[in-house]
């Protein structure tokens, strides 16, 4: 991979994509400690990075292979670029996702113009379908990550990263198959060789850092960050990030989690799980980042409303600033009354009220309350809980 | 207010405020029906416009003034917009908030370094209050809208749009004491005197409208957008607004929800309830806007995660996609069976279910299932409960 196919990425897909902005986030430095400078990939076409790639690789097709269409699996970001710009260009587009793909992802690649097959219960197996029809049907394949095209069009993010703030000391950027890392590596490096780049990859798939180190770590699991739940590291890509890269940071759950919710609250912009990990490393790792002018790939912004929902919902339980109690009440009158009478005396907002007369757990004169409240901070939650405590109640705090 | 004064702050406040990107949203723009600009305002310091006024009315303050201080009210934007920059330039700044103002708010301001100080029940006995304290302890009173410099101030914003985007045909911002709208409107007006500027205001407080029609519709209740729940519109914005802005347009609560939604979901920032107005408006009046180049101000970003959650959940309820239905059972095994297999053969995923056997509403032998499904779409919803009724069950849908 060299600088100058990048450049010709760039011009090929120039007018087809969008030039995002990279800009400086006074509130997320303030949290962090680092100058923070955000690529906000997010706002691109059809919400991530993926678009670039996917115009990249349609531009260099032959008329011919144009007119016969081209084939791609994904049931992401990917399918969505590659389906936004076939349709574009006016090439037929087939993307195979997996059975039991949610009907909205499958809708948002038809709304583009894409026909969508479902085939194989697996992402492995809806590839091996993919590469089997578009043999069948003459359709060219393009890949996810493991292109030179694909991954020189991902590549122009480092150039405009570096001419928007060409004093970048650090780009950290997230890492699945690694055709983003790889590309923005190479044209970064090419324009500043001392700039530091640092991946960003799920701890619970990390198949680049295996990749790099030769370890064997599992992978699997839930995880908010599916964009970069890859299980195999390209190997094109592989063999870039060894070379350009200067380390893969693996990043757990809970940060993935705090990073989206600070997007949201500091930042007031959406991350997807996978755009929100560079963020996620800055929080994990500080002592990497303290004091240098950091550049963070937010990748992409495909969140599910309703994940997105649960997760700023989770961040206040977190933070304490929603506190759920369950207390075991005595069946007389009054005794609900006492609860609410101390939430209110606090200024604690109640959100939801359970109370039941039925359970094991209970005595049979006995009643279960569990009580969702609002409350300031954690020491404003801590005081509740000991003016309950102290009108002779056993609360138990539900964990988030 | 002449655009030489814009100007001037524009001078002033260089350095100190925020050039925020103003863009092309594809996105929005298919979903609408327009050519859709966002001058994103909510990526501003403080994560509002209204540091950009703060920050011109500081800078005209004496040596003497800025050594004893400013004061000013707000429960919110403004409030943190003058701590902010009066924290920067050294400045002591009293804020006063009405009491019971929720405890985050205090913080924000706190945490910028302003002092906090909670008087009256009301807005208008708290702003009676900034004027009596400023009074006595020889402080500058910083009006959050009706004050020259502080309008100056908010009209940069139109200088950056049409300098980013000179074939803007109409703008369309938030308006609440009327300061951002009276300063964009003279700004973007003295550059091209043709483009339009709309006003967007909260259908539940009309005060502009009133203001500018001499009509006296009445103004209150319950809103998502309380950056813009103004009782009164202020004197001078009124004479600008009367004289410079072709049309002051009333949004509905619902609106406000869905234009909140929708930046979150399709334009991937999040927008307070005032800085979603103007989108707001785009889908309420859309023969206003059909086949325009139209920038909206997205004037501010700081809702509460809560609400932002909260809204985002809703709309998933009115598009179809979260179901929640109430149904009488039976009290024989296999009754609850009988709907969960209905769910489970429609693809549709259980996200809550509360079973119970108490409740005056039911004969004394049945039970009562509240169950929340995830689907498809209004159709794929519908389905589901034709299904449930051919098994003989009566559902009853749950309204948002």
């Amino acid at each position: 991979m060299s600088a100058e196919s990048i450049q010709a990425a760039r011009t090929r897909t120039a007018g087809l994509v969008a030039v995002t902005p990279t800009l400086h986030s006074l509130a997320l430095s303030q949290l962090s400690g680092a100058e923070v400078y955000v690529k906000y990939e997010n706002m691109q076409h059809t919400g991530s990075f993926k678009t670039r790639g996917a115009a990249a690789k349609l531009t260099t097709l032959t008329d011919a292979q144009k007119k016969a269409g081209v084939i791609a699996m994904s049931a992401g970001n990917h399918a969505q670029g590659v389906a936004f710009h076939a349709g574009r260009l006016g090439i037929p587009a087939t993307i195979v996702m997996p059975k039991g793909t949610p009907f909205n992802k499958m809708r948002k690649t038809r709304d583009y113009g894409g026909t969508v097959v479902l085939e194989g219960d697996t992402l492995t197996e809806a590839a091996a379908a993919a590469r089997r029809i578009g043999a069948e049907r003459g359709l060219a394949f393009i890949h996810p990550y493991d292109d030179e095209d694909v991954i020189a069009g991902q590549g122009v993010i480092g150039f405009e990263i570096m001419e928007a703030h060409p004093d970048a000391e650090l780009i950290i950027v997230p890492v699945g198959g690694g055709g983003l890392i790889a590309g923005i590596a190479v044209a970064a490096k090419s324009v500043k060789p001392g700039v530091g780049i640092l991946g960003a990859e799920s701890a619970l798939y990390p198949s680049m850092k295996n990749a790099i180190s030769n370890q064997h770590a599992p992978s699997g699991g839930a995880t908010v960050a599916e964009g970069i739940a890859v299980a195999d590291a390209g190997t094109l890509t592989t063999a870039i990030v060894k070379s350009c890269v200067d380390d893969v940071l693996l990043v757990s759950e809970a940060n993935l989690e705090r990073a989206i919710s600070m997007y949201a609250g500091a930042g007031k912009t959406v991350a997807e799980g996978a755009g929100a990990a560079p963020l996620a490393a800055l929080l994990q790792y500080p002592d990497r980042v303290k004091g240098k002018k950091v550049v963070l790939v937010l990748s992409g912004g495909n969140i599910d409303p309703r994940l997105l929902s649960s997760i700023l919902m989770r961040d206040l339980v977190r933070a304490g600033q929603v506190l759920t109690l369950s207390i075991a009440l005595p069946d007389r009158p009054g005794s609900l009354e006492a609860i609410t009478a101390i939430c209110a005396s606090e200024g604690a907002n109640v959100i939801e009220v359970s109370h039941r007369r039925l359970g094991l757990d209970l005595a049979a004169s006995a009643a279960r309350l569990d009580i969702t409240i609002e409350t300031r901070d954690q020491d404003h939650a801590a005081q509740i809980i000991g003016k309950i405590r102290a009108a002779g109640f056993e609360p138990t705090v539900h964990e988030p």
